[in-house]
């Protein structure tokens, strides 16, 4: 996928770029001041106080605040999955945080007992999510609708023991994908396990492999379609290899298999799954695994899963699998269970582990040490003047009301070279300077943070110069 | 605020303008299709069921899904408050759905009964959370973090007796933007109720007006100033007059008013407050409303409130109060409680109430019919020709790689009507069709949906034709 290898890194090279910012001292906030405000909390901190706390300041186990830092990166990743998302048409959707909890019971098999409870304080039993998928599931029966192209980025919960290490908390964010109604065979597969490359390609995560559990299809074609089970075993002898398109040809070819009906038909689908990710040149990206194993109740097909062969920190070293980032899968009975009547929508989607990716983003950007703009401001107004606060107030609603991102210190008088240390530091790039002298005459000095140069801009045309430099840049 | 009254005018214009299609039936998803799975299905639906569900398909009470068409307008109107904390140079922080209970415990006054508590499953005790000033404050203890200017979007959870028809749900989002830090007095104050200004503008939902809170002002005198209650209550006789700075300057003519120091300082407080109002351009949007007397218990300040004079849908009837869009607040002492030594931060902040303005807008939109396009598909795929879907496949990966948004039919042979007929109903502005002739010849037909013209654009330069196309539009 060349163009979009190249598209997506110029997107990750733009993004990489914005998260840049020049480095020096970090300054968190604005200047300290000493105010009448500082005074009256610095005599009510002498008090005794009636409740101290007697408890260890933390988030519950297995969950964590995210810096501004942090959300600056999280943000431009959930960015990348979402636009990838609306490149192929869906809509977004969204559902409560928690479920009626007799909805998730029995849909996750010995999972089950994961599921974070509410309190019973009365009224109706309650479970917080425990994905996406069985909502959207319940959203379907419920409102009765036979096809949808949705997607849904929300947070879920599950009752694991942490592994923080491994990016693995109790509350984590997913980025679903999903497409449920009747259609003709394996072309919302096939669209499913592209936009899962698209976006592991986007994100240059560094290589990876698209492994389709093989356990499934077989346990598909027996149950399900009445296979033989040597036959299906036959079928998981070629399996064992690993492989992709050739695999499914030569299991074609074999007269065991070609003989029986079952294995035939499951077998076309495989191809023509094939030959759909060929055109889509995608093709040598997916490797059938019979070790792998995964799979939430639900699942009813083919089930797939994207891994990381390396990540771009470790170029050089063996490859090595740094575990699942993407999952998917056919769950074509999962509606049948919420409708009254049992009317099934077959379904067929994907899940973006974002966390995990969060993870190897931030532990790249920890190795290179880059440095991240948390804010968006594009201009600070400043003055080296006394009792200025007036004239700063008044430019900066103007800048405001222009649609300009702006900032001042709240102090009465700052000076000026706290000001423009913490431009710099911040990464803001023009500083207006607001001088007595030339404010009489009519004029401001707008400073390029970059360059350090000044020039002397009519008080009129400062917002109009502000704008122009502002689209150039 | 004639120059952000025209910028948001614009932009809120350019949002209807998003919003509105062309109308046309309603075509949910795409197309029908009977297959292999559908077959499939359809025999497991004969089938008896082992699960049949025997509960109400419902959302938990007070909680609502939200469908494709509401997400859009939600979509909207978040990147319209989260674009105003920008521009004031806010971070984006985020914490987890629940806290530790004890952090909570205490926090709410008598509003606490309405926490929704964690089933104790072992291990800790948890609590959904109330609001985000809590968690903020929590965070700002724990990370020792002394100033920060940050934003948070987030739902909360309540357990209220749910009028669903004011906007009031159990579950809701909250927009947050808080100053945090030891600052010149009335400064931040002054920027959080700008902030309110600018965004209740730019959404333009109608007249509104920001109500100070003089209970809380009183209270705070003569508790902790140590005003005389009867000092505070000549004070509170101005007040209920409603008013602005003008009155703040009769109050301090006061002979009575003036000859009191603590009296004379919290004047000149809410005169500084005024002050920087009025060189916001702003001061005539505030009142003093002894009435209202909301506001949670970690409010130690000053309390504002927005609220709407009128719905734009009654313009020209009386105008009529419709209650609270955002409030906010002088919140000093709630740090301090977290803290293991009792360190405050002073804070103040403001939380726009997403849920009701979301109403006011859907109810808009239905009054005046609007139609709203749920993706953001450019160009649909579509052929007249029998077996063309590996040519349709090919085509459409060489959009999406290029970034292009692109749909086609999950069926093998659609009806080119059909293929049309979605693209009109769903907004999409191009159709590429690719038919067998012309494609032996090397063309392929791309149509504008709007004029219905078609012309035939060389293989090899479609996409940069679609990209110009788009561009341009």
């Amino acid at each position: 996928m060349p163009q979009l290898g190249f598209l997506h890194g110029r997107a990750w090279a733009a993004l990489l770029g914005q998260l840049r910012r020049p480095p020096g001292a970090v300054c968190i906030g604005a200047v300290r001041s000493h105010s009448q405000v500082a005074e009256a909390t610095l005599a009510s901190q002498l008090k005794p106080h009636k409740e101290k706390p007697n408890f260890i300041l933390k988030t519950p186990k297995g969950t964590r605040d995210f810096s501004p830092q942090q959300m600056v990166v999280r943000e431009k990743i959930l960015d990348m999955v979402v636009s990838c998302f609306k490149r192929h048409g869906a809509k977004r959707l969204d559902t409560p945080a928690f479920e009626l909890k007799e909805m998730l019971t029995e849909r996750y098999g010995e999972d089950s007992g994961l599921i974070y409870d509410l309190k019973d304080q009365g009224g109706e039993l309650l479970s917080l999510r425990y994905d996406l998928t069985v909502p959207f599931a319940r959203y379907l029966a419920m409102n009765k609708v036979k096809k949808m192209k949705r997607y849904h980025v929300g947070k879920v919960w599950r009752r694991e023991s942490p592994t923080i290490v491994q990016g693995r908390y109790r509350e984590f964010c997913q980025c679903d994908f999903d497409i449920a109604g009747h259609f003709d065979p394996m072309i919302p597969d096939a669209e499913c396990v592209k936009i899962m490359c698209e976006i592991l390609s986007g994100l240059q995560l560094g290589d990876f492999l698209i492994k389709m559990s093989w356990k499934d299809v077989r346990h598909e074609m027996v149950a399900k379609r009445g296979l033989a089970p040597e036959v299906a075993d036959r079928i998981g002898d070629y399996v064992q290899c690993h492989g992709g398109v050739s695999l499914v040809e030569d299991m074609l070819q074999d007269p065991e298999l070609s003989r029986n009906k079952q294995a035939l038909e499951g077998l076309g689908d495989l191809k023509l799954l094939f030959d759909y990710l060929t055109l889509f040149g995608i093709a040598e990206k997916i490797s059938f695994d019979l070790s792998l194993a995964r799979g939430l109740d639900y699942y009813t097909g083919v089930i797939y899963e994207a891994v990381l062969l390396q990540t771009p920190a470790q170029a050089g070293e063996e490859p090595l699998n740094v575990g699942s980032v993407a999952a998917g899968g056919r769950y074509d009975g999962l509606v049948g269970m919420f409708d009254p009547k049992g009317h099934t929508v077959p379904c067929v989607g994907l899940s973006i582990g974002v966390e995990r990716i969060f993870s190897i983003v931030e532990q790249r950007m920890k190795t290179f040490g880059e440095k991240i703009r948390t804010t968006e401001t594009q201009v600070f107004v400043a003055t080296p003047q006394k009792n200025f606060l007036r004239e700063r107030l008044k430019l900066i609603a103007e800048l405001w009301d222009a649609g300009i991102k702006a900032e001042l210190m709240y102090k009465n008088n700052p000076k000026l070279l706290t000001q423009l240390h913490y431009s710099e530091d911040m990464g803001i790039p023009l500083v207006v300077i607001i001088g007595e002298q030339e404010l009489k005459e009519g004029f401001i000095k707008l400073r390029s943070v970059a360059s350090r140069e000044e020039v002397a801009i009519k008080r009129e045309n400062l917002v109009a110069e502000i704008q122009k430099r502002l689209s150039e840049s």
